[in-house]
């Protein structure tokens, strides 16, 4: 059985945006009850990642952690028609994950206790973003 | 045909613990024979990584990259509460895999002659790391 | 159902060739219309991205970034048994992917528009590569 839907997140610029919920809901609608989730951003400035979801500090410390080793305006970069921004959230995106698969069991993510999924937006402004959930098992 | 199992692995600390023998045994036990297997880690701590599996000293200068680019105690960080290994193990683990998704054919992971399937725990300290098992396929 | 086949790139060393065509050429063949397709490679020196497949700067300014934080020859890494190339090869595969899964509809895969598949050869020497294809859905 193979379940596919595709979904839109409206971003607020530079961040990350928890969305675990709207996974485990598009889960039960699936009426899977074991198998995978896989979660796909169709962009390549935006990404995802599994994160600890307890302390923000954890977020906006991997955010400074990114702007030490790709830094905004990076006069390493030849790629900058969109901005200051525009490279260094590709090398973001490569760095991180644009495809997350997680089991799932009893009709939801199979997460540690402090594990949640991130769609996290590389671009300084504002975007809307499109991903594909796709749900497959018995 | 899905199949899935918990497994516990004990890490002696930061460093690697090859599991693909682990994984192997799985997928002999899933009865399925040609498909995916997943291996998720629940935690945000501890990764996974395919890496070269004959010279340890591979391993280790991944360890000296990693300390090199994410030192324990970097004063960037704010997140911790846990020790100086606290925030560079999340760092470690969104720069490597939380889960890998293996072809696997004839009942065993269709790996390449070097590539071994590593448990990377980022913690100073050791620890009990849970990971589920998918294999599905038919 | 699922399809799985073999297939061998070769690389002009370092750098990246877009795989996508390839990919959907063996969606087709599959006869899968709605799923996933997974792409493996069977090697610890090169693997994969999903990047922006318009401006081919943007590539470059990849290979830009990795020789910054893992440059050729690095004196902190002790496995250089083939060439100055060697361990920072094995760095780069291990911070990118050895392993994409794809959701595929109409049998396609169903990237944004500016996202292309691409396998990026690490070695500064040309090199034949083995990745394995895993097409699996209904």
């Amino acid at each position: 059985m193979v379940f596919q839907q595709k979904i839109k997140i409206s971003t607020l610029g530079r961040g990350t945006s928890n969305i675990t919920r709207q996974v485990n809901e598009l889960i039960q609608q699936s009426g899977i009850t074991q198998g995978i989730v896989n979660i796909f951003v169709h962009h390549t400035s935006a990404s995802l990642i599994l994160c600890e979801n307890a302390d923000p500090t954890v977020r906006s410390d991997l955010e400074a952690f990114m702007e030490k080793i790709t830094p905004d305006g990076d006069t390493l970069y030849r790629h900058i028609d969109e901005g200051p921004d525009d490279m260094s959230a590709h090398v973001r995106t490569v760095l991180t994950d644009s495809s997350l698969s997680i089991p799932l069991n009893h009709r939801q993510c199979l997460l540690g206790t402090w594990q949640g999924i991130y769609l996290w937006e590389h671009r300084t402004h504002p975007h809307n973003r499109s991903l594909t959930i796709t749900v497959y098992g018995e």
